[in-house]
């Protein structure tokens, strides 16, 4: 069996400056940007505690409460809050920074579903992990609840 | 008040082949360049109905249910399902053509919220849909347990 | 021999939103953008005709006889208009569609050659077509008055 | 009235590496790719030429008589050929370096008009230009030749 | 006067997984892209500790002392070890972390100069900096040094 | 041994609009932007001179001594100016021609070093080099004192 590895090792860290060729012509960052870049730190911290390839199953609702718009500067960060054979749920959360008044604010939250997969895209197992932060930790605790509602939405 | 408007007037269709720089080291689309084209083709609909600038306020919950590789080609549709008084819900389907084959598969099916805003970016009001398709009129019908859904997930 | 196969089943349509990127500093979309665009959907188009990878043989000449500015609409469509043995011949309509007023102007029509190949690049038969549009009828049945008028300029 | 510049004052030149990004999976370089540089340096040589804004009115026939694979090397020149009231003719060549033989072939040669514009994209009045080389010359006094052929083609 | 800040208030981290379109067709990335994001990352931290726009000064001779190719993760991290009036020292240190092995290796080093400037472009004051790590101490400490060693060398 | 070239067979000339994504908010360019412009010309002299890849080991201090703007037009000039083993060094030139006047201005100068490269990532021997240019012929001479230099600063 694969040993447990703590949230720490692959917990990912993104600063990003919203480009004008990011936003509309009112200067707003688009969603699609913000949804390729929670999808990017995902992805690499899936990478990181399996050390392999991963794919995107899915992606849980994303409520984009406030906005973003050029010149301002976008915090990620991304851990793994819980695994399941080959899968990894990963939470991802989305700060804005004002430039000037350095001011920071919850864009949006949310959680995805990474599989590690082989060379011939086959999932394949993944260590499994442990919760270090308390936000961590009651996500962790309520992994199985989400997954019963996912089923419910899609079932 | 703002008169109705059909469904076919800002239904969207949008082709595109899946690219080197779309997808990972294996060939393999990421999850996020679908989450891009999935949001810009929902902006697009839903400035064509509104004809006003618009953000992207939330999106559903989106299962890849299967993949697209380099080389194949991606189909995107976009319409209006229903609208509230500032928001227009957008459903959004994407399939995915083998290029050899030809065969097409189901990718992701994904319900956006877009609202409609004015250069100051406050909510403006939005004309109503007529839908026209069958999968069209069964989503305007449910739009309501929709909203109770997010609720109770938000809430 | 390859049988023939409908215009319809190859028919492309794409939407594109011109972005602040796409365009000078004026806000007019470069027509290099739209020379790609145009690239891009008669590719596709053929690729999905001919079930193969294919090269750009040439495109004639384009007249963008309107201009697109960002925040407007690009429609394109793309249609097999007639085949050799191994080229085939793409008809491309681009139209804009001015956001605020719904108005749509064509910005250009081009027709563009398309060669199939194989994995060594070298020229592979490709199915004849069968047009279906008045348009592609017309185009059709003027496809020998067109090559000759290109040896002409050629030669 | 406006005096005469020299095409070398404008003449432009350009050298690209061909990226994966650029180039399809059998890493052939796109028609696209390759028309939206002729585009680009068609623009670059008019706006030295014109001193002004620029927008792109057509681009004659391409035919791609070689092609250019993944880290080859493009050459792109640009001069201005002849010039009306507002437009400017601009010729391109473009050769492809292959990286290990050091051999250049010829890739392409295009013919574009492009027309001097300001501020209210309203075209305003450009230099004459005196033709330098010997295909300048040659180009030179041949551009009533060519937009006499325009006119047949387009009535 | 204005006052001092820690550095600890704008050091910033990014994680960057290396794509083909980063990388030349061996797929080792270029040095081009590893330099644009040092400059990006340095940019954000000056931005964040002068609450301004900044402009790029100069950079000081990089070294890439190990390569990163596509799948591998770059990890960025920045902060500001010296000020001047209305110039801002950035050190940059970038490493690499295979994917496979988790093994982490110095990419590169660097030190930037940033300028604060306003809406016409005029250079404004910045903080001071409080250094907080031993290597941003030691830095800090350095900076006439550098100062010194930068006019030997323009000089 | 491998016979000298001279430095005429590879110089490489480049023309670069500055578009609105290579630059920020107030529409001035990235530093970072030429940057990677400085390292793309440096890398494709380097192979036209070696006829073979090549990878960045270092890049001198850059001072950026003007500023080039949206619409601006850079020209960049590269040569080799002195050979090693299997390393080149790499003399590129950027200037600024401001559209409307005309004027060129000097934005920076900067050498690099670049090492040949086979397809296991060995460094290979590369051609002398025959300077041609007075700079050329001045920087060729003083190749073994930047090496020096270069060694203080490390060491
Ligand atoms: C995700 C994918 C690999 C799952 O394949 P599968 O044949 O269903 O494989 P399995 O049944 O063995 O499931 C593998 C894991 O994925 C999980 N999974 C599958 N579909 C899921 C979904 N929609 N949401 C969340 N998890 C999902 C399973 O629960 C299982 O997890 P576990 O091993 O931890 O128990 C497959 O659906 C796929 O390739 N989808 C496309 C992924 C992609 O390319 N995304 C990018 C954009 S298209
Ligand atoms: C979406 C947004 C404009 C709503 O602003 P608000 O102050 O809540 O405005 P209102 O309360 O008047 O709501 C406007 C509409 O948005 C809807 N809405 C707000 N939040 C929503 C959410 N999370 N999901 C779905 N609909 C939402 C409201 O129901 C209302 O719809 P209605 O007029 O049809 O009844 C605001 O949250 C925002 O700007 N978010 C960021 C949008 C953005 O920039 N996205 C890109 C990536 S960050
Ligand atoms: C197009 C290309 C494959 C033709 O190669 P070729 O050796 O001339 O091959 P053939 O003589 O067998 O011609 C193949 C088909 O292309 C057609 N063709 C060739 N040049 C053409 C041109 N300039 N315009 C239109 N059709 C052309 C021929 O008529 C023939 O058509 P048919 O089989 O239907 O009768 C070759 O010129 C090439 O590779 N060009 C570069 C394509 C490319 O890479 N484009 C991207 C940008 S450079
Ligand atoms: C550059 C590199 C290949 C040198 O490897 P190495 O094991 O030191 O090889 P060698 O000792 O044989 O040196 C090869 C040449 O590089 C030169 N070189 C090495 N480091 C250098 C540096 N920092 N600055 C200038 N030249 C350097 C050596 O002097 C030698 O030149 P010569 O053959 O002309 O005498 C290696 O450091 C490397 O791969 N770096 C990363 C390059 C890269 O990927 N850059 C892109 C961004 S990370």
């Amino acid at each position: 069996m694969i040993e447990k590895k703590s949230a720490n090792e692959s917990r990912t860290y993104q600063t990003k400056l919203v480009l004008p060729s990011d936003a509309n012509h009112m200067g707003t960052i688009f969603g699609g940007t913000v949804l390729a870049y929670i999808d990017e730190i995902a992805g690499i911290t899936a990478m990181r505690h399996s050390k392999s390839a991963v794919v995107t199953a899915s992606i849980d609702t994303v409520n984009f409460v406030s906005s973003a718009k050029v010149g301002d500067i976008l915090f990620l960060e991304a851990s793994v809050i819980s695994t399941g054979r080959t899968s990894m749920e990963i939470f991802v959360k989305v700060e804005t920074e004002h430039l000037e008044t350095g001011e920071r604010t919850l864009t949006t939250t949310s959680i995805l579903t990474m599989v590690a997969v082989d060379e011939n895209k086959k999932p394949i197992p993944v260590p499994g992990v442990i919760p270090e932060t308390e936000e961590e930790k009651r996500l962790f605790s309520e992994a199985e609840k989400r997954r019963k509602q996912r089923l419910s939405i899609n079932g």
